[in-house]
């Protein structure tokens, strides 16, 4: 089924207050916080869009891991307005025969491998346009985030209208449905699971979490607790200490409603 | 004591030369270098201040150390202009009923928790004005960086009157009193002590720390060394090796001058 | 032998394609990615150029290794415009007599110690003109980067003209001969060498490594193989894995041809 929805050519950045502003590009990778690489990725969407203002969602996305690829990009990303731009780049199969996509979402555009990367953003703010890009010739096939997601970051901040940068596609992949799961770790030790509100008890790796709180100072500490997290999924903390580190879990893990 | 110093209403972005610009806004947490939840701050900022100039203070802070994060705040921005807006989560408490503050301070606006992470800046360029945040409804309890003090991050960048914000109010806690001890250890080793010029022989740890030097190159390798660091505060080094690793020193460990 | 090579003052910030924009200002150390001293940098650097567009390019380059910082300053600044501003400090000689340089390489401008830095990129791109800057007084002896470099990035991004900064003088040292070894290991553990294309067979670390291929994908999983990188140099990868780790190979090991 290819997406038809009309994208309004050289649409201006808004924001979700009706102002408008310098274009936004924000970068979502595994490349490391260390990696010079995406600065490779910077320079050429400055060259193609000098105003372009930079941010970086994070380039801790666990390796190979979509499904907290697609958490972190869709949190990082969120409160971003209409026409800003989000490139991301967490991709096993790069140089492939993967397609290579320009998905418009909430009004903001994602560009990134086809590989299950966009599908919590799809599901949280829905989809308007799906266009996929043209493989760009004499390009290094190992790095098509600076040679073919770059420059198409560029022209879409620059306004070049989504439908010139390729034509209109299938909807991306989805992630593999697996079930309950632990999505991410935070930097707090707190898990944040694919399952929405109300909040209820669960089971992480044979520890049954049956205590809920609305904030973290609520909870008693020491004791793990089930909670809304700030991006509207159920998360598992403990005051002052590490649910991870307490409960033996991590990102993937499967997790039980009881 | 309430502070009642007034604030110039939309006063614009200032530099130490007297220079003007866009208006600027950094970052200090302890989320994580990795954590997609800075740019969910940033995107609430943008979205009210399009213009607004965006940089990391660090989001390395050591957890529920508000020692070490007062310092970081005050070494990352004490050199930014007048107007800067300079926004703190380190806080153990978020969801508790600490105060949300801004406290303006050489000229800069600082926001975050009232739980001493301004105690360094305020010490060393004095305090003009504190205001309490007033709550904001409808938002994640868990989340107040992005719900309650990036939008009054963007609201001052955007020239909006500190009054506006929320009412005057007394100074904000300072930090436990312990003496002397070390605040931060850097990425080459070196111990940060709150302690002031002139260098003079330490105890760390057990070991006595009695050669000084004006620089790493001035030091004999492999011999710790008291130096006045780049912030103005004593520090002890190792040209070319860990004074942490050597000494067996972390942050909040005590210091004794002998 | 001193260049000559004359640069247009005032120079505008030009990009690849003849557009101008914001100045850029990128910033590469060993400082570690969670260090406030990097926001001490940009702060100078926005006192004196409030416009500056601000870029980091790495802050974990390996402590006191020029060939890995020379590569990733090449790596992450190769694709920004002419009259960018780039601002490198990995220095174990901080504070000693080694030279403090301003190097217009490729049309840029690259600011830091004579101690190996600029090798690369001066190689990959030419050289146009070294200039030497003044000591500044009045400064900690310990970071320069915020004191000596800072300004210079600051008033060469505000257009200052690069004579006015310092006397032209002699080129920069080049790194230590080492024949082939490997530069970096990027985040997903490949090896980066220092040798060109044609792709050919390789040992490392005892490890004789003889299958090629063009990209990830068309490897076999398990089976290390040689490529051309995406910056041009030849890389040791396994697709999925990490080479770093199955061939015990780290940055500055010797790589043999065979």
């Amino acid at each position: 089924m290819a997406i038809t929805t009309k994208q309004t050519p050289g649409k201006k950045q808004g924001t979700g207050s009706g102002l408008t502003g310098p274009p936004i590009v924000t970068f979502t990778s595994d490349f490391g916080s260390g990696s010079p690489l995406v600065a490779a990725m910077k320079g050429v969407v400055l060259a193609g869009c000098p105003t372009a203002v930079l941010v970086d969602v994070s380039h801790e996305v666990p390796r190979f891991d979509a499904w907290a690829g697609a958490f972190m990009l869709f949190a990082g990303t969120r409160h971003f307005g209409g026409g800003s731009v989000h490139l991301a780049v967490v991709d096993p199969g790069v140089g492939s025969t993967r397609r290579r996509l320009i998905v418009q979402a909430g009004g903001r555009f994602y560009i990134g491998p086809d590989n299950g990367l966009f599908a919590i953003v799809i599901d949280e703010v829905g989809m308007q346009a799906v266009h996929e890009l043209a493989p760009r010739p004499y390009t290094a096939p190992t790095f098509e985030g600076r040679d073919v997601f770059a420059p198409a970051a560029a022209a879409l901040a620059s306004g070049v209208p989504l439908e010139s940068l390729g034509p209109a596609t299938d909807p991306p992949l989805g992630l593999p449905e697996t079930g309950p799961r632990v999505l991410w770790t935070d930097g707090f030790g707190n898990l944040v699971t694919n399952l929405k509100p109300p909040a209820r008890k669960l089971r992480v790796h044979n520890h049954d979490i049956v205590a809920t709180a609305k904030t973290y100072s609520d909870a008693r500490p020491g004791e793990p607790f089930v909670y809304v997290g700030s991006m509207g999924y159920l998360e598992v903390g403990v005051r002052e200490a590490r649910a991870d580190k307490l409960l033996g879990a991590r990102p993937g893990m499967r997790v039980e409603t009881i």
